[in-house]
C-alpha cells in the first residue's frame, strides 16, 4: 500500500518569520506531510510571494484563516488538508485553533497554548468537542536524549528524585529590540499579543515542560520572581523560580531573554538518592548520567545504552549530530502516527493546560507576598 | 512565479540501507526536491516496499536503473525527473554515473567518486561530454562553520598556514562485522566493491578533501602508513600519513576505523603565523579560533562574526543546533541552484579526481620503502 | 636580606582529616611558611603521630590550643609561631580565635567564620582589639580567574549588572554517611558543632561570597528555601534562594549537597547589559566572556589578556594547569604579605560577618511565610 | 619517630627562570624537601638575591655547581644535602650528573637527559658506578590519571593495543622570540645548549615517553618529518612521526611549538580491540575511557572507580582540581621514598636512554629518504 504523504495547511509564516519556516523543514524531513495551503501573511503581497517561493496552488494560497478553514473545507475530502500548523503569535492561537477544530481540521500550535487560562480551556473544549487531534510544540520534548532521561528517571534509575534545576537562558532581549522595530522582539513583548507572560510564556513555559515531562513529578507550589531590565518593556524578561515537587523534590527554574551573549541555554539536571543526569540543548546528542558510587556515563545519540523508546527517534549513526530541526521533525513524525491512528508521545492538550497553569500561578505569586502558591490544573495528562 | 520543486530519481537505498535515507531528507529539507523516482533495489520486493513506502507512484519504480534512466527519458519533460541521486556501493558509481549523465541527467553521486582513477577520469569525460552536473557528497563541506574556516584562512586572518592536522576517528569496524554479516561492513572492505581503499577511500578521502579544501592549500607529497588489523580483512582499515603542502605547510592525517568507541570523529585543525583554527564535526556549529595575542574566540553557528559566505548556509537562529542532515542538505541546495542556473559551492568533479588520486599515492607509497610520494591529478578545482 | 619563612601553628588537622592538610600544602608551597607547632588533636596519640610525621619539634606539639597558645607566647620573639591556622570543626572557631587574636598571635581560620553571626561579632572584636590579622579560608577567590572576573566587572566591561547566578553543587551527603561513622560528615551535620546551617554554611556561604565579591553589587533581600533529604539528619541538605541586589540586579543561589554523584560544583555566571562571563570551579584555569555583539572568548590561565592584578596570582605558564592547592596558596601567600606589612587581598572579617548575616537571614526566611528577608550586616567591606 | 624533610641543593634555576620555581614547589609542597643549598646563576648577584630570597644560609650558596659538590660533601653527614635537582640548559646536565653522582649525591635532572645519546650512556654509567638515585622529569607521569590510564592497558581493559595517538601541540614559539632576546628560548634554539633536537627533544621525548609508557608497548621502527618553520631558527620547531609498535599497533606522534595560539597541549589517545582511552594534560583530572558495547565512561580524579596504584598520586576530594605542580610533586615524593628506601615508580636512567635513543632515530630517519628507522636501545625499562 502507497503511504501517501499527510497535507498540511499554515497560519502564519510569511516570509521573515523565523519559526513558520521551521515547521515547514519539520514537517517535510520525514516526507510524511506535505504543505499544501496557507495564509501566511495578512499582507497580500507577502502572502502571495511566499506561497509562490514554496511552490504551492495559487488557489489554495487564503487571504485569511478563515478563508483557508471554509476553501479547505470545501475540497474533496482525499485533497483537502488533514491539518493545519498555526505559527502566528500568540493571540491568534485560541481563536484558529478552535475555527480549525471546529471545522474538522487537525492542529498543530505554537506554544504557548494561549494568551491565559481561560483562552487554552476554550481550546481544550473545543478538541474535545471536535475529536479531532491538538499537538503544541513543546519541540525540546521532541530530542532522542530527552526521552532516554524521561525513561530513566522513570524506571528508577536515580532513586527517588529529589533535586530538579531547570534553566532557560538567551540574551537576544538584552538591549530594546522591541523599540527599534524587531518584529519578533515586538510582538512577544506586547501584552495585547504575547499574553500574560513574556519570557515567562516564551521560554519559562518550555523549561517547566521538560522538568515535569523528564521527572515525572508535579510542582505542587512554587515561588516566583518575575523582572523587567529594559526600562518601557511591557512584558517580564527575567523569570526565576523556587519550586517544590509532589514527594518532595525541590526545584528551581530560571528562564530569561537578557543574559546577554547567551544563545538557547535549556539546560536540565535531575538528582535522585543514587546518581543524577545533565541535558544541555546545545548539545543535544549527549547525555551525562552521574553516579554515586561508578565513573559517571556519557549516553550519546546512536551510541550504546539507549532504550527502545529513544531508538526510534533517531535517524542517523552515532556521530552523525542530529539537531533542533530534527527534534521538531520528530513531533510532526508522531503527529502524523497520530493522524494514522498509531500511537504516539506529542504534547498537546494536557501540556498546554498544565503550562499555562503554570504561567498563571507565577504572575500571582510574584505580585504576591506570601511565599508560596500552588498550581492549580486539572488532572494528570 | 511558482518556484517548483526539481525531481529526483534515486539508484539504491532500499530499506535498510542508511545513506539512501539521508539523501532523501536531505533532498526534502529545504523543499527544492521532490524524490520522483527510483531503483532502490535489485531485489523486487524490496524494491517496491520502499517505493510504496515514500509515496512514490508505482510506475516510477524501477527494477534496474537502466529501466530508470529509459522509462525517465521517455516522459515530457516537465514531468520526467531533473536529476540521478547515485547512493549504491563504489562499484556501480561509475556505470550508473556515465549512463545517468549520458542519457541527459544530472547527477549527485556518493563518495568516493568510484572505484579507482580510471573510473573516476570516465565519469568526469562524461560529464564534460554532457555538460550536466555532476555532484559529489563530500557532506562535511556542507557544514556552515566549515565554510567560515575556509573564509578565514583565504582572506589571510592566519598568515601564512604552516600547520594541518586533519583526523577522522570511528570505531564501528573494531570487530569482525564484515564476517558476520553486516552489509554495510561487508561491502566496504570487499575490493570488488569497495575499490581500492578501504578506510582510506570511504573517510580517509573525507578528510583529505576537508584539508585542501579548508586550507586552501594542496598535499605536494606524502608518505603513508596502511594497516590492517582485523585477520581476514581484505582491505586497510587504519591509515595515517604525513603530508606536505604547498607553500611548506606541513601535515598529518589519520584516519581509522577501528579506534573501538569512537563515533564520528571528523577534526580539523589549522595553523598560521598569526593563529590557528579547530572544528570538529561532532560539535559542528563551533568553531574555535586561537591567537598568538590574544584570547581564542568561539565562533558559534547563528552568532556574532560569520562572514557572508557563511550565513546563507544556516536555517536556525544561535544556540538551535544544525547538523549532519542540514549539512547535506546545504549541498543539495547547491546543487538545485546550479540547475536552476544560480551560481553555488559543490564539490564534484574535480574534487572527485582529486582524492583519487590521493587514494591512489597513498596506496603507492604505504608498498613502497621510499619516503615521499607526489599526488599527481590535472588541474586545480 | 635573607627572607625567613614566617612560622604557623595548628589547631586541628591530626592524621584523616582533609582540611588541614590543605593548609599545609598551601602553606608550604611558596615558601613564605613553615609550620613550626601545632596542637592536632584531642586524642594524644594521634597528635603526637601527626606531629612526628611532620618533623615536628615534640616540644612544639602541644596536647591543646590553650598549652600552644601560652607555650608560643612563652617563646622568644624570633622563634614562637607568627600566626595560628584554625582548621578544626566550626563550633570552635571562635574560642581558638579568640584566644590566639588575645595571645597576640595573627589567625588563619577555617570558614564559615563560627556558629552565628553572634559567635562572629566576638571575633570581630577581639580582632579590632588586638590589631591582629584575622584571615579566612574563602579559598575559591583565589583563583586568578576569579579576580580577573571581578575586575572585569568593576571596570565596566559589561555595563550594570543585571543577572547573579551561583551555584554549588555537591553529593558526598547523598546517603547517610553522618550515620555511618563518617567524621566529616558527622561534625557537618550535627548542629552542635556545625552551627546555624548545614550545606549553607559548609559551601552555600562559598557561593555566597563569590557572588558578592565578583559581582561587586550586594545582596539587599532574599527568598530561601532550606531542605534536609536525608531522613534523621539535623541539618540542612539542600539550599535554594531567590536573590534581590542593589541597583536591581536578580539572583539565584543553589547549593547543595544530595546531588548524588555530583563532586565540587561551584559556578558562578554573571550577566550585564554587554555581555556576561561565566567561571567553574572544576575547571578553572578557563574564564569564559560572552559577548552581545561579537564571538565569545575565552581566556585562560597563563594566556593573553588578564590584568595585572591576576597575573600575580599564577606561577606557571598557560597550559600548565593550577588548581586548588595553588588557589589556597594565594591566600597564604597574601596572609603572609599582610604580616610583612605588604597590601594583599585576603578575605577576612568582613566577609565572615557578611556571610554569618547571610547565614541568618536564610534561616529566617526559610522559617517565615513571607517571601522576602533582608540581610542586615554593618558596613562593608 | 619524627620524619625529617630529605635536603635538596639545586644548580640552575635563578630568578627569572621558569623551571626552578617548579622544582622547588613540587619540592615543597608534600614537606618531603627542604631546599638546603643552591648555585643558581653564574652571575654572583644575581646567585645571591635567588638564596636570600629563599631564606638559604649564604654560606649554601654557592658560585658553581663544583664548589656547591665540594662545600655540601665537606658538610657532616646529617646537615649536608641528600640530592642535586639539575634545572640548567641541557648542556650543563652530563657534567652536572657526572660530578654530583661521583660526587655521592643522588640526582634528580631535568628532561631532556642530555645532549645526545652518548652523553646519556655516560651518565647511566656514571648513576651505575656510584649506586646513586637518578630521576629524570617526565613529569607528565606523575598525574594520578596518567597511572590509571597505564594501568587500565596493562591489565588488558582494551583488549590488545591497536592505535597509539600522540600529541604535544605548543604555539609559543610561532614568532622569532629566539631572536628577539627571550632566554627559555634563545637556548632551547641553539645546538650548543639544546643538542640535537629543539621541539624534539624539548616535548618531542615528553610526548614519546608517555605514549610508551601508557601503552606499555615499545615502538621499533618510526618515519619522520622534521621541520624549522622560522628563518634563521637553528633547530627544528615542529615534528610529525609514524609509529609501529611491537605487536602491531600503529602510531603517530605530532609535536610542535610553531601551532600559534596552543598553549600546553599534551594529549594521548590508545586503543585497543574493546575500547579506548583518552588523556589531555591541559584537563588532567579528567580520563576518558569509550568502550565498543557500552557508554563512555569518566573517570575523574578522587572520584569512584580509580585503581590502587592511583589513589595514593592524589592529594584532594574529587572536584578539587590538582595540577602541573602536583604531578611534578608526585615525582619529588617518589624520588623521596626511593631515598628512604621504599619503592616508587619514579623515571630515571632507562627513560632518559629510551627517550634519546628516539631522538637520534628520528634525526637519521628525518634526513634519509628510506621510510622507516629502528630505534637501538638496550634492555627495557
Amino acid at each position: 500500500m502507497i503511504r501517501h504523504p499527510l497535507k498540511l495547511g499554515m497560519v502564519g509564516g510569511g516570509e521573515g518569520a523565523f519559526i513558520g519556516a521551521v515547521h515547514r523543514m519539520a514537517a517535510a524531513l520525514d516526507g510524511e506531510w506535505r504543505l499544501a495551503a496557507g495564509a501566511f501573511s495578512t499582507d497580500a503581497g507577502k502572502n502571495t510571494r511566499t506561497g509562490d517561493l514554496l511552490g504551492l496552488d495559487p488557489a489554495r494560497v487564503y487571504a485569511t484563516y478563515e478563508a483557508l478553514l471554509a476553501g479547505e473545507a470545501a475540497l474533496p475530502a482525499g485533497e483537502r488538508i488533514d491539518a493545519v500548523a498555526i505559527v502566528t503569535p500568540n493571540h491568534l492561537h485560541a481563536p484558529v485553533a478552535i475555527a480549525a477544530l471546529t471545522a474538522g481540521f487537525h492542529v498543530f500550535c505554537e506554544k504557548p497554548m494561549a494568551m491565559n487560562g481561560g483562552e487554552a480551556r476554550a481550546i481544550a473544549a473545543a478538541a474535545q468537542a471536535s475529536g479531532k487531534q491538538f499537538a503544541l510544540a513543546f519541540t525540546y520534548s521532541g530530542y532522542p536524549l530527552v526521552e532516554e532521561a524521561r525513561a530513566r528517571v522513570a524506571r528508577g534509575d536515580f532513586g527517588a528524585i529529589r533535586l530538579v534545576q531547570v534553566e532557560y537562558i538567551q540574551g537576544w532581549l538584552s538591549g530594546s529590540l522591541d523599540a527599534q522595530g524587531n518584529k519578533q522582539a515586538e510582538w512577544r513583548t506586547d501584552p495585547a499579543r504575547a499574553g500574560l507572560g513574556g519570557c515567562l510564556g516564551d521560554i519559562g513555559t518550555h523549561a517547566f515542560h521538560l522538568a515535569e515531562l523528564v521527572s515525572g513529578l508535579r510542582v505542587e507550589t512554587l515561588s516566583a520572581e518575575l523582572a523587567t531590565h529594559l526600562p518601557g518593556r511591557r512584558l517580564d524578561d527575567d523569570v526565576s523560580a523556587l519550586l517544590r515537587f509532589e514527594g518532595g523534590a525541590r526545584g528551581t527554574l530560571k528562564a530569561t531573554q537578557v543574559a546577554a551573549g547567551e544563545e538557547n541555554g535549556l539546560r536540565l539536571r535531575i538528582h535522585g538518592e543514587r546518581g543524577g543526569l545533565e541535558w544541555a540543548q546545545m548539545e543535544p546528542n549527549t547525555l551525562t548520567l552521574r553516579w554515586l558510587d561508578r565513573p559517571a556515563e556519557i549516553l550519546r545519540a546512536g551510541g550504546p545504552g539507549l532504550g527502545d523508546s529513544t531508538t526510534p527517534l533517531l535517524r542517523t549513526p552515532a556521530g552523525h549530530p542530529e539537531g533542533y530541526i530534527e527534534a521538531f521533525a520528530n513531533l510532526y513524525r508522531g503527529f502524523a502516527r497520530l493522524l494514522r491512528g498509531d500511537s504516539a508521545q506529542v504534547p498537546g492538550v494536557a501540556d498546554g493546560l498544565r503550562t499555562m497553569a503554570f504561567v498563571e500561578a507565577m504572575i500571582a505569586n510574584a505580585k504576591a507576598d506570601t511565599k508560596w502558591t500552588e498550581i492549580v490544573t486539572g488532572e494528570r495528562r
